[in-house]
């Protein structure tokens, strides 16, 4: 049974409105400004926005979750019969990771060849590292969240290994006025994602009870921002940048 | 415990609704007028846009938990167990008030270096000023407001030292027959801003009780329309001047 404070619950909930506010300013000014954008790199920028409102949608079920699983009975926080679905971050981990892979890829220009085989690889990478996240998010052992976790990063390396070593040739061959924020593009990925293993194993650190649940909560929601919005607003002023560069008639 | 008459309660409520039709409209004006500006200043219009359309989020939320905060029960008002959520205030203000300098920014059309070095900097005094006034907004201690007002007027009066000050030359720069608004711009900023940290002096004054709180209420939902839905107009009107006497074949 959790004890979170009322304090916590409203940090919690506060939070995941910040997010709903963030994820859809962001997905409609991707979507408005699409159009500012040279056409090879729209692509790039609606998927950037599809990501965002993917999340909008998963934040707005979050948060009313988060409200259904607690009631405020005479100043104090109880638990409801309703468990908060924790589920909803990893279907939206499912449907968004392998797309804001995608973004990159597709923000990057290379051949088809190459973008098709690079983005299925990324994809069925990403998908295998969330789902293989999962059964160790729900349970309360320490040592079965250890193995799903240690599985879960093999897949988290690969991609790692993928964006620096597989990518490099590609990056070497962005314009230079884009070089630096291409480049930038997969550091952001790699630090945001670091988010998520470490949030994972606060429960396992002994680091438990309803301050953790706080942390890991604002953790991921952070995260998410991070990785969603602020990469996919990233990602538009790589396009708006190549655009500039290659097609110098655009805005 | 509040004791808020039910006429106190219902004319917030009906500020808070009249709120979220004006920024429901001043959105879709902005958008849907995009395309009458010149290319330069669409972003301009759109962030305008952006900014009414996390604020028209945000008073649907602060809306429906003021309406979930009381009850009337045989003619009087009574509070439930669910507080007033201010928070939502502070969150809008944390991604719009950056956003509404960038807004003015981006319509002076200066350099991109100067663009973003302004962007930046006001963007992190915005959000600082903005955080350093939460601590004080959820106390009831007299001393830990002043404390904290205190601490955020010193970023309030750096911005409206870079207002005046930082950005006299682009305003001098301007084209005569936008020179007069866009200066306008700046003034209604610092005039609609000054409402906040007098609101928020409010209790400090000895101004308290029901009273207080729906001036309170009244006060900071009248400066988000003018500093939000009104700036905007303000500044689609600047950049459609700009737009006729720069790109005279433009409507």
């Amino acid at each position: 049974m959790t004890e979170l404070s009322v304090g916590q619950y409203q940090v919690v909930l506060n939070f995941f409105s910040f997010t709903i506010a963030a994820m859809g300013a962001a997905t409609i000014f991707l979507w408005l400004n699409r159009s500012l954008v040279a056409a090879p790199y729209r692509m790039a920028v609606t998927v950037s926005g599809l990501v965002t409102f993917i999340a909008l949608y998963h934040y707005v079920r979050i948060y009313g979750s988060w409200q259904d699983a607690y009631m405020v009975v005479d100043g104090t926080l109880q638990a409801t019969d309703k468990a908060f679905n924790d589920a909803y971050r990893y279907v939206d981990w499912v449907l968004t990771v392998p797309l804001l892979l995608i973004e990159l890829i597709l923000v990057m220009r290379l051949t088809s060849s190459e973008t098709v085989s690079k983005s299925i690889r990324l994809s069925i990478l990403a998908v295998v590292m969330i789902l293989l996240g999962y059964p160790g998010e729900v349970s309360d052992v320490a040592g079965t969240r250890w193995l799903w976790w240690s599985l879960s990063m093999i897949p988290f390396l690969w991609i790692v290994y993928e964006l620096f070593i597989g990518l490099k040739k590609a990056v070497d061959a962005q314009p230079l006025a884009a070089r630096g924020l291409v480049s930038g593009a997969r550091y952001l990925v790699i630090g945001s994602w670091l988010f998520y293993p470490i949030v994972f194993i606060f429960p396992m650190l002994g680091f438990d009870g309803p301050t953790a649940e706080t942390f890991v909560q604002v953790g991921y929601t952070i995260a998410d921002v991070v990785a969603k919005a602020v990469f996919g607003i990233l990602i538009f002023a790589i396009a708006l940048k190549k655009s500039q560069v290659e097609e110098p008639t655009v805005a």
